[in-house]
């Protein structure tokens, strides 16, 4: 899994049925220290995340299973709120 | 999932027989601000998406899924039309 | 799915039972204007193409599916062979 | 697989219910000698493995096996904590 | 697939259970002339591939199916030892 933080929404009215009521949210990839890495992708809400929120998501199979579709072409989704992150920074030199 | 453009089409007579019928898009993968990153894939269409459109693309078994075939070599597909990106660009930051 | 040229052919006597008979060809990523992109991988050929060909290669559990084998070690193969590449280049700006 | 080093925790308490239990460590991808490379990643810890502990992590369904919770949204785990990384580093040019 | 040279092993005595009698190698990824490209992976051994060998190994699901393991937390495995690979090329440029 790997650490994002929500900063938008796509909205799409034509898409797969199994989509449907479906939050596609826009996600910022974010390091250890919540710096954004890399581009953004789109995750399907699972835990009532909010715009902003520091969030944990997912992707592959394990993103159907946390959004409890399987039958849905879900490929990431965020599966946890973060808390807090704890890094020991010196671990990482 | 990703956002992308449809740049194009594939075409290709000598085939995997369970692609008969599929639409080979070539998409170009778009950041939230729909500008261009890295290279083009080709995503099986299953939402009537034309040239020029922004979609929603997934990847993987989540593809089949998507494309109702799960006996099809399929690795990604479009998923859905994209109407609006909303971005909190202060977010990104 | 990725755009892919054959390049080359892997010859291995030893390996996995269930690969014996698959051809495992060099196969080259190419963009949407048929310019290399990065290494080249090892797909299996499914539909008799060429060296110098230009196909359409899929990952992962598509691959095996593609490959109609699904108890072969299989991650990537490929499943069409390119009659014609069509892209609107002002799309890709 | 790939070697990682635990360098932090996340702490979520909403979360999906199929996580809870599941201790989530920062994990360091590692190169052969040891040396950090990329992103720190999410990986659920299935061994007992300790902050600043070498561990080889796996991804994708076998995240879920090592697991042992094949109903989870997992995508990474720790599967095990390495003693010895025995590399030969003339072959390596 | 791709090609890879067995540079190393990983000695792991705390670990999954269903690796038990795995052997851990180092795999250097290879590009077609056999230059290293990008950092080692860890592979499951399942063709008695030896330190040095260059060999192809495959990704994700099928990497369990060639180690016959289906319930083991395996993302990568050695699936044939190379005897020659055969590139055009001009084919490459």
């Amino acid at each position: 899994m790997h650490i994002g933080k929500v900063v938008g929404t796509v909205v799409a009215t034509r898409k797969d049925e199994n989509l449907t009521g479906c939050k596609l949210m826009i996600t910022q990839p974010l390091d250890s220290f919540k710096k954004p890495i890399g581009d953004t992708i789109i995750a399907v809400d699972t835990v009532g995340a909010g715009i902003g929120e520091i969030v944990v998501y997912t992707k592959g199979t394990a993103a159907r299973i946390g959004a409890n579709r399987l039958d849905a072409p879900i490929d990431a989704s965020i599966v946890a709120i973060v808390d807090n992150v704890d890094v020991y920074n010196d671990l990482l030199e």
